[in-house]
């Protein structure tokens, strides 16, 4: 038993030196050694554990997601419909360090998906997944003024990606960000009634 | 007269060449030689119109604004202030294989920006334009539900660069991102009178 949990700490432990390299200067170029360098371990140490940076991307997707997941239930539980599509969304965007830090490591995997299909797959179903929750709270906290609320899920989450890239690569405020799902929020469901 | 048009051509074509290998393989470790082996001509001769990979996917960036304009003009003049919103989105969008290519260089150039705030002013300048643009056909289409027209153009340019994030990644369908685009309209305008 403690093994595994070493295992899986060691992996996190990697896939957060990866992060912070991808938060540095990209994933253009880095190795498997540089994720070593960084994390202060041997390059042998990291092939251990991961066969290939593909490998190392996925499980630090994976693990990104879950942590999201994680701090969402942590701050919302109990919460309304609403505040749980809220919350959610907050923690996807890049609004504190760790949440930066999770954003570049998530763009770094979409630009590779992009050019290579075949590592998408954990993406998508994750996507769906997302969606799937949000379409579902989005019935309990409707109506969604007339949209199907999978369609209004879709478009949550494309609009907190779409704002999460903007905050990254410098075009838009974080404040603002916040203020435009704000202003999503409302026209879908009203004002808040708190 | 002609050797400038000349050079514009031939920096647009190197340009071209780029967005090629920013779709096929993405732009990790993409360099000049590699830019000149795609375009079919020498490395002197991408040395001599661009001097680092930074100028060109600038450049490459820029044309892509531009054509994105040129196409949304062209095809929607004259046009209603609903019309020019969703056809310069649906110009953002990579529903074509223009476009598709389009989305990669800029994918690219959000992934780089992020890491590098230097060469984001260009992206950045971009962005303002294009929301100042959307905010004043917003107000000469509205209302716009109670939300403010700035706010609900940054929404929106937020959403089609999230949707083309998700289509590009195989995330999400390239149809349905077309759909959740008129549903977010309708939200913001209310059914279209047509």
């Amino acid at each position: 038993m403690p093994r595994k949990i070493d295992h899986r700490e060691r992996r996190e432990l990697l896939a957060d030196a990866l992060m912070r390299l991808a938060a540095a200067r990209g994933l253009e170029g880095v190795s498997l050694r540089h994720v070593a360098t960084e994390a202060g371990v041997s390059t042998g140490m990291v092939q251990h554990y991961f066969g290939t940076k593909d490998e190392m991307m996925t499980f630090a997707l994976d693990m990104v997601m879950d942590r999201i997941r994680e701090r969402s239930q942590d701050e919302l539980a109990p919460a309304s419909p609403r505040e749980l599509v809220r919350g959610l969304l907050l923690q996807v965007l890049p609004l504190d360090e760790t949440r930066r830090l999770e954003n570049h490591v998530v763009l770094a995997f979409h630009a590779y998906a992009a050019v290579k299909p075949s590592i998408a797959s954990g993406l998508r179903e994750a996507a769906a997944e997302t969606r799937t929750f949000l379409a579902d709270q989005l019935r309990a906290a409707g109506p969604t003024d007339g949209v199907d609320p999978e369609r209004a899920a879709a478009g949550l989450l494309a609009l907190v990606d779409g704002l999460g890239l903007q905050v990254l690569s410098h075009q838009y405020a974080k404040e603002d960000a916040v203020t435009v799902l704000d202003a999503q929020l409302t026209l879908l469901l009203g004002k808040q009634q708190s």
